[in-house]
C-alpha cells in the first residue's frame, strides 16, 4: 500500500490524540514517526505505533507527562521525562540543549524516565537547522552481548552525529553500535532468510545465521562482530551510550533497561527510572564562522564523493544522503507500507473507533 | 631491555630539551609518552620519539610554539597549536576545556595546526581527575579507505571517552575507528606474520592477509571491515572525528592530513593548518551528584564483570582496566623496550651528545 504523507500524518496524529496526548504532543510525536518513514527508516516509523499503544495500555507510557528539568548549569542539564513518549521527551531535551548553545556555545542534556525516542537523526536535525552540530544517543532493551559474554547486557544503543553543510545536504551519521540493527534481524525473520555470520551468536557464543537465535539464548554482537575484528570497540561505544544516557541521568542501564515490547515485563529491581537519552548541540560559530565551516564541509563531501571506488558503479555514500533522497521521493510519491503494518494500523483504528487507512 | 620509569622519563625529557623545548614542555611531552609506555600502549610511547625528532629536523614541528586561542564562547573554543608537538598542544586545549567546564558545566575545544598527540587516553584522564567526563579525538595520516573505496582518505582517527568511577578504576574507552590500529599492523610486519582477513584490503579492494599491502595501494578498513558487517559505521565514526577535529578548527582533513612519517611530504595543496584534535570535558555534577554517579557506575562495572561468559576463564574486560594493571606492574617492575626501540633511542642520544640508555 502506498499512502500520502499527509494522510498518514493525520492518521498517526489521531492515534496519539486517542491515547490522550495533547494536540501539541500528538503533532510532534506523529512528526517524529513520519520523518522516519519519509527517510526510508521503516523500522522506526509508524510500524512502531502499535508498540507505543501497547505500552500505554500497560501504563508504561504516560501520555500527559510533566517533563521537568531536575538540575542544570549554563551548558548542561538533566531532564525527567515523567514516563512520557520519547518522541516528545527527546525534542524537549534537544530544545533545551539548543537554547543553552545559543547562550553559552553548547548544550548537553541527559534524560531519565523516558521511552523509545524514534530515530536519533530527527533530534540532531533540530540542531542542524540552527547551524549547530547535533548529538543524540539512547539506550535500549538489552539484546547485545559484550565481547566474550553470552548474555544480553546492552541495547543496540544508537549514536548519531549531524553536521550542517552548504550546498550539500547535512551529514547525518545515525548508527546502531551493534554489527546489525535489530530492524535488519526482524526483516530476515519475516522473510525466513538466514543472516550473515557476525551479526548474532547462539547461547554458547558461536556465530549463527539463524535470525531466531535470540529466542533461545542468543544475542546480537557489537560492531566489529568478534574480538579479532574489534568487537570490544563496538562494546565500548555501546557502553558510552549507556553511561551518558542512563548512569549520568538516573535512568536504567545495562540489563535493567525496560524492554520495548509490552509482553516482557521490566526488571523487578530497577536501578533508575525508564530509559535514558543524551542530547547535545554545539554552535558551529562557537568555533569558526559558519560559512567557512560549510564551505570546507562541502569540500570534504565533494572529495569523498569523487573517491576512487572498487566498483566504479558504487560510489562512496555520504551518511544522510540516501535518507534525504528517500525523503524527496516519498514526499512526492507516497510512503509504502507493508501489509503487516497496514493491518496493525487498521486494528488500532478499530480500537479507537477511527476511520481505517 | 627493562628500564625504570624514572630513567626513561629523564632520558625522554632530555631529548625534548635537546630539541629546544622549554623545561615545562619537555616535562609534559615526556609525561604523555611515559604514561603510554606505562599503560602498555607501546606503539604510542617512546617508540615514537624518533618520529617526532625527524619531523622537527624537517621543520614540521615547532618546539617553541605560541599556542593561542583563536575564538571562544563560554563553553567552546578554537585553539591554534602553532605547529607545536601535539603532546603539549592537546593538554593546553584540555586544560582550557576543563576551565570552561568548571565555570559553565562543559568545555569543548577544537584544535588546528598541531601534530600527533600521543594516546587520547592521557588527555581524557586529565578531565577524570577533576570528576569530569573526558572526550578526546584526533585525525591522522590517511591510511583507511571509506566503505566501497580503494584509496586512503581517513586516518585511524581515534575517539576516546573516559568516566570517573568510585571503587573501580575509571572507564577509558580509547579506540581507533579502523578495524585494527596501525600499531597492530606494524607488529605483524616486524614479525613477518599474516594478519586476519578484515583488517586490510589490497589495491583492488579484496581482503588480504599481507601486512605489507598498504605499500602497494592497499588500505586499512574501517571498524566493521565490510559493508555487510557495518564498515559504513566505522567510516561514519572516522568522519565524525575528522570533521570535529579539522573541518571545525581549520586543520587539514581527509587526504590532506600531513603524514606522521617524515619521509613523506605533506600535500602541496593544504586545506588547513597541520592536523586537528577535538577535546571536551563535562562536569559530572553538571548532571547528577558525583557520588551518585560513581556509585551507579560501580554497579554497572560490577554487573559487567560478573557477566556470564562463553569461556568461564575469559571474563568481560572493562575498558581501561588492563591498561591500569599494566601501569601498576610497569611502575613497579620497569618498562620493557624491544631492541629496535633501544637502538633508535641510543641513536638519538648520540645525535644530541647525551648518555645512552
Amino acid at each position: 500500500m502506498l499512502i500520502s504523507e499527509q494522510a498518514l500524518r493525520t492518521f498517526t496524529k489521531n492515534i496519539f490524540l486517542s491515547m490522550g496526548c495533547s494536540d501539541e504532543h500528538a503533532v510532534l510525536a506523529a512528526d517524529v514517526l513520519l520523518i522516519s518513514d519519509l527517510r526510508g527508516i521503516d523500522s522506526h516509523g509508524v510500524a512502531r505505533l502499535i508498540g507505543y499503544v501497547r505500552l500505554w495500555e500497560k501504563k508504561r507510557i504516560n501520555t500527559n507527562p510533566n517533563i521537568t528539568i531536575l538540575h542544570e548549569t549554563p551548558s548542561t542539564a538533566t531532564v525527567d521525562g515523567d514516563a512520557g513518549l520519547g518522541l516528545v521527551v527527546a525534542p524537549f531535551a534537544m530544545r533545551l540543549a539548543i537554547q543553552k548553545a545559543e547562550q553559552y556555545g553548547s548544550g548537553w542534556v541527559s534524560v531519565r524516565n523516558s521511552n523509545h525516542f524514534g530515530i536519533a537523526g530527527y533530534h540532531t536535525l533540530m540542531a542542524v537547522e540552527k547551524d549547530m552540530i547535533g548529538f543524540a544517543m539512547t539506550n535500549a532493551s538489552p539484546l547485545v552481548a559484550p565481547t566474550f559474554a553470552n548474555e544480553c547486557l546492552l541495547g543496540t544503543n544508537p549514536m548519531c552525529y549531524a553536521f550542517p553543510a552548504g550546498k550539500y545536504p547535512p551529514i547525518v551519521i545515525d548508527m546502531a553500535t551493534s554489527a546489525a540493527a535489530n530492524g535488519k534481524l526482524e526483516i530476515a525473520q519475516r522473510l525466513g532468510k538466514q543472516v550473515p555470520e557476525g551479526w548474532i551468536q547462539d547461547a554458547k557464543g558461536n556465530f549463527t545465521t539463524n535470525p531466531h537465535a535470540l529466542k533461545s539464548g542468543g544475542s546480537l554482537l557489537p560492531l566489529g562482530s568478534d574480538y579479532e575484528h574489534g568487537s570490544h570497540k563496538g562494546f565500548g561505544l555501546s557502553a558510552t551510550v549507556d553511561i551518558l544516557s542512563a548512569v549520568l541521568s538516573g535512568a536504567n542501564y545495562g540489563p535493567w533497561v525496560p524492554p520495548f515490547v509490552s509482553f516482557l515485563e521490566p526488571p523487578s529491581d530497577p536501578v533508575g527510572l525508564g530509559i535514558g537519552h543524551f542530547l547535545g548541540a554545539m554552535r558551529v560559530d562557537g568555533f569558526r564562522p559558519v560559512e567557512e565551516f560549510k564551505s570546507h564541509l562541502d569540500n570534504w563531501i565533494a572529495r569523498f564523493k569523487s573517491a576512487s571506488t572498487i566498483d566504479p558503479d558504487q560510489k562512496v555514500i555520504i551518511p544522510g544522503e540516501p535518507e534525504l533522497e528517500a525523503q524527496y521521493d516519498r514526499k512526492k510519491n507516497g510512503i509504502p507500507l507493508i501489509d503487516a503494518v497496514v493491518n496493525d494500523l487498521n486494528g488500532l483504528a478499530d480500537k479507537f473507533g477511527m476511520g481505517r487507512l
